[in-house]
């Protein structure tokens, strides 16, 4: 039996696992559990997930969750991933993991959020929560200008000036896709200062093309559903 | 230049790495960095971590924050550490790295807000938040619910049934050692229910006896002073 990865491509972390099985041409079957329709709180998915989330993996009779430490064990358990994913040079390696447990707490959170309370809350039923959208911002615009100052300096086309992607840049970049589901000039705003930002999410994009598209197709689809509510229910001039 | 440890004891990671460090008889000077005092917000600090946190480390020429990672790093340089704290087998220490992920947006979020917005508000010049103290309790006590659920099953004397402790262990007690500076009836009302995460924790103290007391000085120290200020500010009956 072999890998099985348990996704919802609505979910950033669930994108990156995808992508990055993808780019590494790893054997694997994608399970979609459909968050919208509430498949991962059913009986059948606490046996792969207790926890109730995705992205999960199951690989022979090992069951894993957390997408930084699922991305972690397919980089040492696949030989055919490249090193520059999750380098094996010890302070290389170091400086990633340190990115991504601060992603947690920082950007992830912010951005998270943001994006829900801004744009995703309705879905679920659930009324905008105009301060928790502020406090998310705040954090998610704060967390931008520490990744320009101290992971894209100078001409760095990836995070710590590598030449090629990590996993950090994979479930950065991931995250900050999010954002295309909220309105599209608020992000403009948020993002037209921050141009370096914009570069390295290209830089990732087209390292990763076509998977990357293909994977945020569901994205792009959900932000033009939006975008036409907005339409409709703006005031007509 | 060997290896610094830039710490306040009264961070709980601070205290992760410090007693990890002793354990494993590293040669290491830890440098206090005094919270209270802003130290952490002078430019000479930022030198070392430009995020203004603790802990953080420099082993020669090479900087890093975030105490997962300076614990996995620390782990994989000094050949001196046993293989128990963060073994090489793979799928244990991806079960390791999954609970060190988790432990971000969880355990850690639940007790930081909560302790932070029950007991030590005041002592950085701000109320007490009673909102916000609640939706840590509530995020603390369902990680505990989980943690006994799912790494904590039988017997086991550490988390993922382990014999010896991991950095899991060490990182996740070490935070719940800060509800000692809450309220005594408080916090044994949150931990009556909890005899599986007692025990865990009597278990990981012994394991790292004498150095978890020792350096956890300075919480029994903070918890004797805010008791005694309770006393004086109760209603005489």
């Amino acid at each position: 039996m072999g890998l099985k990865v348990y996704a919802d491509r609505m979910s950033q972390p669930s994108r990156a696992v995808i992508i990055f099985c993808k780019m590494n041409r790893i054997d694997f079957e994608e399970v979609k559990i459909d968050l919208s329709k509430g498949q991962h709180k059913t009986p059948e998915f606490a046996k792969i997930n207790p926890l109730k989330q995705v992205p999960a993996i199951v690989d022979g009779r090992f069951k894993l969750f957390e997408s930084h430490a699922i991305l972690r064990y397919i980089v040492c358990s696949f030989p055919s991933v490249s090193d520059h994913w999750y380098p094996n040079d010890l302070t290389t390696r170091a400086k990633v993991d340190s990115i991504l447990d601060w992603h947690h707490a920082n950007l992830r959170r912010g951005t998270m959020t943001y994006v829900f309370n801004s744009a995703l809350a309705p879905a679920f039923g659930l009324p905008f929560n105009t301060q928790a959208a502020e406090e998310g911002k705040k954090l998610l615009i704060s967390s931008l200008l520490k990744i320009e100052s101290l992971w894209l300096k100078g001409d760095s086309r990836f995070l710590l000036g590598n030449s090629q992607p990590s996993i950090a840049d994979l479930s950065l970049v991931c995250e900050l896709m999010q954002l295309e589901v909220v309105d599209n000039n608020e992000r403009e705003r948020i993002f037209e200062q921050h141009q370096k930002i914009r570069d390295w999410m290209e830089n990732v994009k087209r390292a990763t093309h076509p998977h990357f598209l293909e994977v945020h197709g569901i994205i792009f689809k959900v932000k033009a559903l939006f975008e036409s509510r907005r339409i409709k229910a703006s005031p007509k001039l």
